[in-house]
């Protein structure tokens, strides 16, 4: 069935099979994902309105609605107040869409700023290989079985050791749970955990809207008053390194948000994605580290090794570690078992600390290249959340747009990516400038580029 | 060495080691993080001044203030201006009660006839180990990021033409999502077909209670005509060895099935467990090739290769493979890339095909034996389900309970499993005789202890 947008937009068409097995708004939603990722609704396109769309594909409002604020929580559309809902900026990027493959899909000529994933031509795969082999060699025949709920026993003993070390982690083997990274430990945490709505960070990347509550994010961090005021008892926070904007939650924030959670039994949900990587000083210790009983931490091998291997923990307060193993094994029965032991072998045989040695320091040199860009090429724009991890911040000049900047650089073989897809409210324009992909030698040319294009639209 | 705080504080022991690799700004922090959590210092202490701790402890006032200031922003202490550096008040762990640990299985001194698992012996370790190799050679950078929802593009192709070749499947790379293992294939198929109620075999693993329909199993398989009449337009069925009874679904009952899927638009979900192991002829082709737009077919490497890989495939029709594929991104981001391409390595190579050469003559031998001890020791007790897989069914004589000859054997050294738990109403007494795990050498004088154990209950 033909729907066309009312107003001047390009016709869609959206088919709704009544006689298939999938719900009609499964079907919207899908159909109107498919074309906004494709490009077939481009950004800042306007939808007609709920009533509309309603009317001409024959279904309910309420069902239009539902499946307008599942596509805007998950950042595909966004709206204001008064104003039409629109296909959002960055929406070809959304949580439910692969990150884009540098030097592969995108081909951008001069640099691509692309964040999220670490230098894929710095894995260690001979380290892998390696660990897989030993890994191979040593287990005992009941290792190839179906393993423990929670885990592999070497793996969880040699990671609660690791994270007491390096994350300042208050652990022991049986406060842990091995997932396949961290979307899947946070959907089992979500699903365990007794808590509706949660409170996320804004920006941040979002929850469901049915279940999330938007709160500010400011230079400190996560504001705790604001989250107070929400009535939520559960919160997921990037404290060592705010995604998207980079701040790091201070001391101060670090105590309220604690008190908080003492105050109304509640869960602190810790991600903690890019720990590994800080710059100035030593890594920021995890919040679970001061409260075990409040925090619930999720650590990833896909920023220090490689997302492809699919291997992440979940750190428990003990009451929870019964219902969290039950549910996981209930998901997959468990993560790959000789996956497990490797990464327990990488990490035991001090390997897994020398790979993160040599990146780090390629990521720092990464970053003093930037930052030498950005002095030299863009003086007057600011940079923040660079103590961290391998992304950054740059504040645009008043008066542009994400999407114009972000569509000037890709016609100049840059690749930028805006962040109002990870806003909940209208925010000043903003770039996530990722390193972690980006070659240094290329970091200066597309920075320079950044600068020439500001230039062009009279705005440096 | 040890330190006295200056007031009334306890005294605290710090040990600096310079002899240590650790530096010495982690050895004061480490311990006095330890301290903190472990409530040796407790919430509101205050600590000696910087310049006093320094001279106590020799070292320099720079490196005990950094140490300071970073477990202040850990959020360990605090200080205000003026007045002493204190212990958070937050910061100490409250007591928390360990989890408990999971049992281990009993070994049983003659025999264990558990089913679910192939023998963990027989694990081609050493191919795997290659193959992981091989790909880690061989596989472009690109591979180790984020992959493709529905998973490596080289599994899906190789895993097609072999499902063509092997299981006689209607399939394309485009037809299949790789999944982590048969449980989580299940979940994403359940949670995405539109189905509800689902019907499912009785005997048979069961669904949960609000979303399933039992349909009775006879000697032909699924009855096709009880399940016209539950009214569900979705049903799990094991049509290559059913699961547990062993059941061939007859040529006649494959038609009807079909027939029922068309005339109501339904789908069929096909558990393809253990279709690699048939011994009495060539496997029978998957219910997929037949009906490719009706049937979901699952499979696995669990019985092939070994559990622990946690890796199987799910054959999608058309209309499903964008909502499945989005499941799979959403529940996970997708399963591990390099372990994909090690199975597609594995298999291109043949070593995959020699490997399953290898363990069916195992199993036939094992089936083999089980045929003939049966035969002398118990004559007058049928056995069933021996077409396919490493599992039977021996049938208890009458005036005998499955719990009563389970833990008579248990006694006995004989590990035993009854049916019951997998039946949706009473039913007759039965075992269910897993031989995938069971050394040859073990058959005999576990069905000797069984016939005897009957004897002594009066039975045979």
């Amino acid at each position: 069935m033909p729907v066309e947008w009312a107003g001047s937009g390009p016709e869609l068409l959206v088919t709704i099979d009544r006689a298939s097995g999938a719900g009609l708004r499964a079907q919207l939603e899908e159909q109107l994902r498919t074309a906004i990722r494709a490009g077939r609704l481009a950004g800042g396109e306007p939808l007609p309105s709920s009533r509309v769309l309603a009317r001409t594909l024959g279904l309910s409002r309420g069902l239009v609605q539902d499946c307008y604020a599942q596509l805007q929580a998950e950042g595909y559309l966004t709206s204001r107040a008064g104003s039409a809902t629109r296909v959002a900026a960055t929406a070809s990027r959304g949580p439910g869409t692969p990150p884009p493959k540098p030097g592969r899909t995108t081909g951008h000529a001069i640099a691509d700023f692309a964040h999220g994933v670490p230098d894929l031509g710095l894995v260690p795969r001979d380290d892998w290989a390696w660990a897989v082999r030993e890994a191979c060699r040593s287990a005992p025949d009941s290792a190839f079985g179906y393993g423990e709920p929670a885990g592999a026993r070497p793996l969880r003993e040699v990671l609660a050791a690791y994270l007491g070390r390096v994350r300042a982690a208050a652990v022991t083997p049986d406060d842990l749970i091995v997932c396949s990274g961290m979307q899947q430990s946070l959907n089992l945490v979500l699903a365990t955990v007794d808590a509706s709505p949660v409170a996320f960070e804004n920006p941040g990347p979002g929850l469901p809207a049915r279940r999330g509550i938007p709160v500010p994010v400011d230079e400190e961090g996560l504001d705790v008053e604001a989250l107070r005021r929400t009535g939520a008892r559960a919160v997921l926070v990037t404290p060592a390194h705010q995604w998207p904007t980079g701040v790091v939650l201070s001391g101060p924030r670090r105590r309220q948000l604690i008190a908080w959670a003492r105050e109304c039994d509640g869960i602190i949900i810790e991600d903690d994605y890019d720990a590994e990587f800080r710059y100035d000083r030593d890594p920021v210790g995890s919040l679970q580290g001061l409260a075990p009983d409040h925090v619930v931490s999720l650590g990833t091998v896909s920023k220090s090794l490689a997302p492809a291997l699919r291997l992440g923990w979940i750190v428990v307060p003990p009451r929870l570690f019964e219902p969290l193993a039950r549910a996981k094994w209930l998901a997959d029965r468990g993560s790959p078992g000789i996956d497990q032991l490797a990464l327990a072998t990488l990490i035991e045989s001090g390997r897994y600390d020398r790979h993160l040695r040599r990146v780090r320091s390629e990521y720092a040199a990464r970053r003093e290249t930037l930052v030498g860009a950005l002095t030299r090429h863009a003086p007057h724009l600011a940079v923040t959340g660079l103590a961290a991890g391998f992304h950054a911040v740059l504040h645009l000049p008043p008066g542009t747009t994400e999407d114009q900047v972000v569509s000037s650089a890709v016609a100049r073989g840059v690749g930028l990516y805006g962040m109002a897809g990870l806003c909940a409210r209208p925010a000043p324009p903003r770039l996530i400038l990722g390193f972690g992909n980006t070659p240094r030698g290329r970091i200066e040319p597309g920075i320079a580029a950044i600068a020439d294009l500001l230039g062009a639209l009279g705005k440096t």
